[in-house]
Order: structure tokens, then sequence, then C-alpha cells
């Protein structure tokens, strides 16, 4: 049996605990297990505010030229690299995951020409679906064939199979699927990849470059902790990127934006994939998780990630049934338990001080980060739960319409 | 002969004086003309982002329901639409106008689905006219027609045209386009209109619904003063939005994002043309300005502005050469005036503390802003520019490198 003090000592002899500083506190007493939704704040993110609100006032429209704001696209995508298994100049980071799925996903099918079918899964997060439908309405010729929940997938792949659209760890159950494995069976049948890993990114291994995976985007503000709303990013294989002519093509991607020429002229590499003017604020508030992970080491982190949910799981057996794989090499970034109430279970833990979250049908999320959450804290969100469980709190009338977005 | 008294007097009886203290300083002594570029900050966008910093680290995953995050395109997109004389329904904020222009520009066409010639000006913003060379990858069918600067439009406009694709305002010159006539003439072929505001939005009229517009878009952070890469925004009239499947369709477009459903199904209105996850922070800095935009009678804003520029041109008249249309109403944002060597005269206006811009070949854009601009600063900058080209200040070597994007 793990005690307490068990937890502590893996804490004592963490390589990571210094890390833990640089995040701002929430509310005292309250354990933040939601970096499935929103990372924690970096502590200097005001400060970075602070100078670039200064940026704002005193430059004005000389920051376009005098500061770092146009380069921040390749900067930061430059930065976030590592943790990512990719080259520094094959991210950019920038728009919405779901814009960056469009991109990427045109990007795919312009290199299979002649190849309609993209093949997908049931239960890949919606968006990455909707995406697919509003492109439709540009290229009624597609055809989405996605594979039933459970089943193989590398199955449905054929020659007649242009993409292999997936997201990298499933947003209910945290099973994650393995990007080199599927990629080869893609690149076996002539079809390319795209990988959205927003659930998984920041917390397990990607290894983008290793794996061969063609395309991928993400979210900003899971585990990474960009922010609210943060800027997404985008991944294409150094080996395809001067190939593609970008479906969405807007001056920052220009090879020579401020020459002002009629003609579009894509710019080297990734930064053809930069489309609109960037989000400056958004980017320079990013930018302090980015440098937190230009320096970690991604193999301590993956490490320290799948221990916190070996640990968490094996606190919580026998309090709730395991919803996700007990096998860490086959979760991503959060633990999900499985409670037929399970909102309800999410309203009782909020109000004692554990922030989670709920997806139908019954998946409780644990959100894990190995930047900032210590292993006593899988020990104290153990004993809360086992508390709410055993006194059955989460039956009380006003944990019935608990809000789980 | 105006005098700096006359001005004077001219900001003691401007009922919009007061604004100006809405906003934050910038350097001592600088002038800012460059509302066409980046907008002044609203004075209380630092509380504004406290309060979401606090939101981040003390709620995390629970702003998305207990706070008005997801809330914002529609709520931003209200306070904007009476300065663009468009119907608080009409609108939504975010993203960039790039990504604004693909998506209305591919609305408009789904509604034309026979027609497949896009018409256009040469001196169109150049990401509006990559734009359409991006979405041309998907749909090689389009065809881009550019009339000449300076020949008329309307005479391009044909039975086979979908679209008539226009900035409001020539980001060069200041002159601005006749929304209403140039949206009857399209109607008239039964073309629709995508109109390109930013360099008039927030500065002079564009009376959306009275001029019978199709679909518009354009960006925060110009005369709107949403902060540097702040979120865009993007007009369907109402007749037209419940026709349209959208092409960049994503989860927060969706009539139930949180069912998690696997088809899209778009949701009422303008909801369905927001795509992705809203930049929450981005939007709680944008809302600052437009919650001054929600107040001001945009009758008094647009009267001020045309005075300002009025002003301007009639006191720099013989110093430098007006690149702008003399008629008030002819203009947008900016008056132009134009000088061969107009990047070094850029230069020298920095150093004699006016921070304005240059665009090739010849024109240094002064961007007006009625919010914060008095009429003694058309004297200062005035004054300033009469002394440099007196003393051809702008000769120096080191402002032959001048910086000028």
């Amino acid at each position: 049996m793990t005690s307490r003090a068990d937890c502590e000592a893996l804490d004592a002899a963490d390589p990571l605990r210094a890390l833990a500083d640089r995040f701002a506190p929430g509310d005292p007493g309250t354990l933040y297990f939601d970096a499935n939704s929103i990372g924690a704040m970096p502590k200097d993110v005001p400060a970075r505010i602070d100078a670039l609100l200064k940026e704002w006032r005193n430059l004005r429209r000389r920051g376009w030229s005098e500061s770092n704001w146009l380069d921040a696209p390749r900067r930061l995508g430059a930065k976030l690299a590592p943790i990512l298994g990719a080259s520094p100049d094959e991210i950019v980071v920038g728009d919405t995951t779901s814009i960056n799925l469009f991109k990427t996903l045109a990007a795919a099918l312009s290199l299979r020409p002649s190849r309609s079918r993209i093949v997908s899964q049931a239960g890949t997060f919606p968006t990455d679906l909707y995406v697919v439908q509003g492109l439709k309405t540009l290229r009624p010729e597609l055809e989405l064939h996605l594979v039933p929940d459970g089943a193989a997938v590398e199955a449905a792949i054929d020659d007649r199979t242009a993409v292999v659209y997936l997201s990298q760890v499933d947003y209910r159950s945290a099973r994650r699927l393995d990007i080199k494995g599927l990629t080869a069976a893609a690149h076996a049948k002539g079809a390319l990849t795209v990988w959205d890993l927003s659930h998984g990114a920041g917390a397990v291994p990607a290894d983008l470059d290793a794996s061969g995976a063609d395309f991928a985007v993400g979210c900003g503000y899971k585990y990474l902790c960009g922010g609210p709303g943060s800027p997404a990013y985008a991944f294409i294989a150094r080996r395809r990127q001067e190939a593609v002519k970008p479906a969405l093509a807007g001056w920052m991607g220009h090879a020579n934006p401020f020459t002002f020429s009629t003609d579009y002229a894509p710019g080297p590499g990734m930064a053809r994939f930069v489309v609109g003017t960037p989000s400056v604020i958004a980017n320079a508030i990013m930018e302090g998780a980015c440098d937190i992970w230009a320096e970690v080491d991604p193999a301590q982190v993956f490490a320290k990630h799948a221990a916190l949910g070996d640990l968490l799981i094996s606190l919580t057996k026998g309090i709730l049934e395991l919803g996700s794989p007990a096998d860490a090499s086959e979760r991503g970034g959060f633990v999900a338990l499985r409670h037929a109430a399970g909102a309800a279970v999410v309203g009782a833990l909020a109000d004692a001080g554990v922030v989670c979250s709920f997806r139908p049908p019954d998946s409780i999320r644990f959100g894990l980060s190995a930047l900032y959450h210590r292993y006593v804290d899988m020990w104290e969100v153990a004993e809360r739960l086992c508390r709410i469980a055993h006194d059955e709190t989460w039956k009380d009338a006003k944990y019935q319409k608990t809000k789980t977005i």
C-alpha cells in the first residue's frame, strides 16, 4: 500500500519539482486537475503582459518593426518543437486548432490529388470531424470514412485513402493511438497522416519526427499552459512543406509580405502556414509557457507524467472504475474514472476543492501536469474522492445540474 | 488662415473631447498618427487583463462555464455593430481578417453555385487577393478578375460574376469606395458583395445594413483600438446567414457544441461563423474598446473624423502634395501625403515625435482617430512636418533605411 509519506518521498526525489514554483497558485487548498482543459498560468505572465502593453502604448505602429511581434509564430513554434519531438522549423504557432486542422487537412489532400477518402474514427473529437464536413462544402467529392470506436483503423486504410486523420488521444477515455504504427500503415497504402495532439501534447510523447508523421496540430491552452483560448499550433514534416500551396493563404505567409505584391508567393517552409496578422498579445502570454517547454527535458516530463497517472490509478482503485487504459504507454494526458452520475461527482469534487471535468456518458477526467503537479496531490485527490464516494455526497440535489463544459 | 487658437476652439467645442481620457497616454510629447495601424490602448485594459488572469489562476477549467469566455464572439460583435451600421446579430468577433475573408468569400460563392468569377481591384490589399488564390487550390475553376486601379469596377460586373470583393478604403491613398452604389451594381447583375472594411471601420461610415452589403470583414486593431493583432470580425447580412453552410466549420459554431455530436449542425444565424475556441484573453482586451464603441454616437465620430482630416489637409497644403481625395466623403481613415522619399520623411517625423507610416511608392499615412485625437494635434503635426520639409531633415543618411512596416 502506498502511503502519503511514500508520495512525499516521490516529490522529494522528483527532478522536476522546482518547476511548480514557475506557476502562479490558484485558490488555497484547491487542487486543479484540469490540465486537459486549462493548464496553470506561468508566474511571469503579468510581467510579460506589462511589457507588451508598454509597447502598445508607446511604440504603437513601430511595434511591428521594432519589437518581435511578427516573428512570434515561428519563434514560439521552435520553442515547442522539443516537447513534440519535432524540429524547430516544423512548427508554427497561431490560429485555432480547428483552423489548423483545415490548413493541414487541405495540405495533405493537395498532396494526394487522385484520392478523396479521409479515414478517421467515430470518436474523434467533434471539431475535427466538423472541419472535414466544412471542407466538403468546397470539395464535395471528399468521403469521410469513420471507423467505429474500438475497431482497428488499419483495416480501413486502403489505396483510395488520401489521409488518415486521427486524434492521438481520445477526449473521453484518454486512450492513446500509436502515431508511429498508424503512420506506417498509412504510408504503406500511399496515404498521409494528420494528427490532432490536443489531449497528449505536453503530457505524453508525440515523437513527430521519429514516428514519420506528416502533419499535426494541437491546442495551446491545455497541458501546454498557453492561457485560455491561446493560439494553437501546426506541424508539417519538413519533407512535405515545400510541396504544399496553402489553401488558407494570407499576407503573413507570403515570401515578402511588405512588398505588397498582388500575387501570392509562399514563404519558405513553415513560413507559408502563417495566414493573417499574429495575435500579438496572446503570443506574448503564451511565450511564458513556451520558454518553460524549451528548457525542460521531455523524457523527464513524460516519465513523471506516466508515474503520476499510475499513482492516481493505484490510489483510486476500488473507489471508482478506471475508464482509461491501465498501461501508461496507452494513455494520454488525463486519467478517466467512470461513474454513471459523473457530472454530479465532478460537482461534489469541486466543493471539496478538486477541479476536474466530465464528458458524457460517464467519464470523469483528471488532467495531469508533470510541470506543476506533485505526487502528494494524487494522494489528496484520492482521499477527497474516497470521502465523496463513501458518503455519496454527489447525490445531493445541488450537484444534479453541475455545469461541466 | 487657421490658427492654433482656432484649433483649440474646435477642441473646446468637440462633443467627443472627453473620450481621449479613456485612452492611455504614450510617450510624452509624441503624437501618434497611426490609428491606421495600431489604435491607442483603452485605459482600462490592464484592469480587464487582471480580472481575466485571476479567472485563469483560480477558476481554470470552470471559466468556460462560469465566466463569459464563450459568449465573447457574439457579445463583442453586438457592441461593434452600431459603428458598422449593422444589427447586433450580424457580427461575430474572432480569428484574423484573412481567415474571415476566406469564411465570407466561401460563403458568398456558395450562394452563387453556378458562377465562378470574383471581381476585385488590382490595388486591393494583398492579403485579400492571397485569400482568393488560396481558395483556388480547392476550387480551381474560380476566376479572379482584377480591375485596374482607377477604372470603374461597375463595368467589370457581369452575369458570370459571383462575388464583388473589394476593400472599402485603399490602403495607400485612403480613397473610399461607395459600398451602397457598388453593392447595388453587383445585385443588379445577380452578384453578391464582400467588403474589407479594415481601413475605414471606426473612422468613416460603412452603413452595412443601409447599403445592402451582403458580407464584410475587418481588422480589430486599427481604428477600432482592439490591441496589437486583436481578433478581427465578420459581418453577414441577416438575410444571408441561414442559407450558408460554413466552409470553416468548427465546434464553437455548432448548434449544440457540448453534445459532442459527430455531425455538424450549424448554430443559428451568425453563431455558425464562429469556428474554434475563442481567443479568451485577446477578447477580454478588445472588449475595452468595444465598450467605448457601444456608447459613442457614430454620427459624431464620423463628423469629427471628417473634420480632423479636412483640417490636416488644409494645414499641410503647400508642404506636401495630397495623396488622398480632398473630399472627406471619398476618404477612409487616414490622410495620405505624397513624397518620393516618403520612408525617410516618416523616419524624420518619428524623431520629431510624430508616429505615422509609409506605403510604397510614395504614401505617408496619417491615421486619424475621432476618439482620441484633438484638433490641435493636427496643428502640431503640420508644424513639425513643415519644419522637416523646410530643413530637408529627411535627407539625413540615418533616415534612408527607415523601417516602415
